[in-house]
């Protein structure tokens, strides 16, 4: 069977590591990656010691000075099965119309509204939603986290509804020059905070969120609750939890006392930049009283929404949700 | 009649506030303070330029080398109605016995485990249950904060049961020297957090409470999820907690993006050491949806507790709740 | 005599502290201060609580929306002797028109440009230069702690040069909600950072810096190294240095382990806004070695040209440097 | 040529990585690691997806629950060549003895007394000091920056003594649960800091070292002053850096802004844990003014000193120079 060639626009975090990915995949070609300029993501992966220095870069915007690039966006797109859009939010609207005119399939990111695609998509959720569709977007890392946990519990268990507050990391680490509050906390003064309706759009539930933004680089942590229509323990919940595919569970007795040993992990068996593609949960915090139940994960904010990315380029091509999602799992460690 | 002669011991964030608060009250003499070393509060506080410089200090262990005192402890003890005790967590059980030896009324601080003192305090929401007591233990930031709005709200609508996600700050400023984490949160792996057992030791209410340390000093963020057993709208729970004592309501849209903007406030108008003595809801965060009650309010951790020590000494002394709160708070300017 | 008439314009964190600073001087009167919005300087500062809640408000671009004004920003121009222009650096440029207009005395900030001005100013440093002159700049906070520090060692000791490294704040705090760096070191890449060739604007001295922001808001931490002509003991360097107008020095022995601990005792001692206008020095850090002496010290970036902008409008007035140095530490508790 | 049989006591942040890098090399083997507990270093490395997974673990105490053993530490001991002690400071001094008792080859860390061992270790100023001595202690992160900087500069060009401030990460990643300051600066408060006595163990130049800790983790920057007494330009200077090994530079102006965006690049290129190796200098700060010479760098602090230890087993072992540090530069990537 023909590999499925796969094109990138927008080389920042989502976009480099979602390029990288591809190539890891043995049912793909990487046919090459478009941006605006020669950034340092251009320069550390695309460069002699990156993991993509085989890969050509095309021009998004004005030709890049100071970088070999093979030709235009355009270019790009009349070679590829699909694009995965990873612009800036906002901006994928001007390129849409592009990938239109060469009728390729389509794949955005949770910054982009849920109007520009066909679909939202979570892999282990709503796979099969896309199946074979021309377009799809793969929702955001807090989204595509509650979506995991969430779907897998109200799968196991009736449930009538649900609550998040999600402390959020302020900005990723190569960003973090300027970005944040240093000493204090920034809540999402509306509420439900955008991440709630988000969910609803990969999940038949109710679900009212809250958030804040907070001094740290690298990490979401969210305190879920969940109003029960059964009888559950805590044990049970867990277990459901463990069995979820992209969720770890972690001890805080073990030595897990901050996000900070949990990346410590991801750090130690060599994902590439670390990445922590699991939403992992602290073991102890999963409980239940009365007819709520309760726990707390831990999503990295640039990483999870690899292995989405990568499933939704098969869902969009038909493949099985299983066979893809095993493939994925397999080819980048999880 | 007669005023209140008070001790303090402990002189650290907390004694040395509520100890400069007691000189504010018209009906109160601060006979004196003691404590074990004459560390930078005393140094402060009691120096020259400081609030209390005519304040005599007392020594609770060992004499103090480079300070003038007046006497031990238990001199002090002597001559005092009421003591306040702010030693740190578990080191009042060592103290209270030399307390109850001279017969005097104490009051506690939220470190200390509740059966410490007959009563748990909170000046809005249980006072009465303190009048003309022997000991109370004014209950903790966290505690005090999530006890005035809940009173006030399930005094003014029927509620089924509360949540309350804590964004806890990792240290008081004057500890900053290595004690918090930098780039990383830390749950309170149990669940529920201490939180909501103690304000049980306050209301009846049905509470659950989850938290985490995050890289600040000074504040706390709640977010509290309230499940209704009536109707209700927005603007009504937010009339309710507008009416409600020493809370505050601020807008983001009016420039209070952060935690620091509110804090501003109280550096703006004068307040010795910039303390909030009041809950601070941000307004947009008051929603409805279903039969849920959403809001987001700051604490102060150091300062938050000062005028409901104040209380409790009246409480104590048999003096009504509605004289001694409004004495409190316009001697501290809330 | 008549008593100073004094006007600002530009009501954020240098400006309210200024212009509260001008009540309780003796010698001048407040005729009004000027902003572009009613901002939460504004709602704080001239509201019921506020410390300058009888200082009318001029609007200095259109009218204010939702707060009484007194006028227009030329309106003021036309009641005072003096501006004092704490607009943000730059836009300064554009109202020395209407200032000169008007032909009133002028004194900007540092983040002018030095041609703004006549002359540069500091107190301490060089008073005199000022005397009587039209106009005049009060350098930044870092130029400020280096000229006090600088001009009393090189009055006191033969030097041939001086080097410092500025660790500085990200933000103030009533920013902080999202300027700052969060786990990351960001360096002045250019050296000398300007700080340098601004001190040159007050000391004729060769002194090179260079500089980087770090995560924390409040204060600056600076590292000094001056090279000596001559003989010196660490023990006659710290005399000076602890001789030296508005600097302070602190022992971390003391308990002054971090820049917190120093900050505390402002807020204890009731500095409004817990100003500190003093530069503190480390006194363990003050040694000789060789030829080069060593020390570090703290500035508080929203506070310490508070002092120098008083002492700024009494030179342009004609008032001798002594008196007016007296006066304003008096009146703000140095 | 048998290969040299490697042992190493301390599984911490140094000691897992140094483990890790020894397995690396085509000269060596790993026997085994010895620590007193299945810390999440060992369960991460040593655990099935660890890149040590087949490395055996011995009990350096008591017999360590929950992981399978191979033995003492003494059994480890004799089966090896060297052993690189990474025990936390100060411990090595009671493991020492067994070392001794085995007559084995000893490497320690910075942290220890340089009295612990016959030499001081840095590969490229000193290497030649340790050829086969019985042991030597690898300097610490910073001193091994400050090291190779100034060797360089000081072997191209004529130099009186250096200065250096350095602005250190409060704590490593994996520690980062309570350790540091949030919002303060934490001086160093005796002057000189210990580094620069520590660079004097292994350079025989005068230098002076002042230091901070502010709230960053990973990496220190460090803000160097040369007094030269020659001659020197700019562009000079900046080649002598360029050109010494295990030395980088990077420009501000291609997009490194701040350290997190240099440590982006060993995230990119996927160094295991995106440890850098090398010494990172912003060559914009670079720069000569009279007869001093300034540049800043940047130290990731728990891997810089990784290739050090590999070169300080070949040195103890005999082997030129040259040799093991081009065999160390090649597996490491660097």
């Amino acid at each position: 069977m023909a590999k499925i060639k796969v094109g990138l626009n927008g080389f920042g975090t989502i976009g480099k590591r979602v390029a990288h990915a591809v190539t890891l995949q043995d049912d793909m070609i990487l046919v090459g990656v478009a941006n605006r300029s020669a950034n340092i993501n251009v320069r550390h992966m695309l460069g002699p010691k990156g993991p993509l220095n085989k890969t050509p870069l095309y021009y998004s915007g004005k030709k890049i000075k100071g970088w070999k690039t093979k030709g235009s966006l355009e270019q790009l797109l009349k070679k590829v099965d699909v694009i995965i859009d990873c612009t800036p939010g906002g901006i994928e609207k001007i390129f849409k119309k592009l990938y239109d005119k060469y009728k390729i399939k389509q794949i955005y990111q949770g910054g982009a509204d849920k109007s520009i695609a066909q679909t939202s998509f979570n892999a282990l959720a709503n796979y099969n939603a896309s199946l074979n569709k021309k377009s799809t977007r793969v929702v955001s890392c807090n989204t595509t986290s509650l979506s995991r946990t969430l779907y897998s519990i109200s799968k196991a268990l009736k449930i009538k509804c649900a609550t998040a507050v999600l402390v959020r990391r302020a900005t990723d680490p190569p960003d973090d020059a300027g970005k944040g509050p240093i000493n204090s906390v920034v809540p999402v003064a509306t509420v439900p905070s955008h991440h709630g309706p988000d969910v609803q759009t990969i999940l038949p539930i109710k679900i009212t969120t809250m958030a804040c933004k907070v001094p740290t680089t690298l990490n979401h942590a969210h305190f879920v609750i969940v109003d029960l229509a059964q009888k559950c323990t805590k044990q049970k919940a867990l277990n459901v939890l463990k069995k979820t595919d992209r969720v770890l569970t972690f001890k805080a007795a073990d030595g897990y006392e901050s996000t900070a040993q949990i990346f410590e992990m991801f750090r130690d068996i060599k994902r590439p930049r670390d990445d922590m593609y699991e939403a992992s949960v602290w073991e102890e915090t999963v409980n239940v009283f009365g007819d709520k139940l309760f726990w707390a994960h831990v999503v990295h904010s640039e990483a999870i929404i690899v292995p989405e990315n990568i499933d939704a380029i098969r869902a969009l091509m038909g493949i099985p949700q299983k066979k893809s999602m095993t493939k994925t799992n397999k080819s980048l460690g999880i």
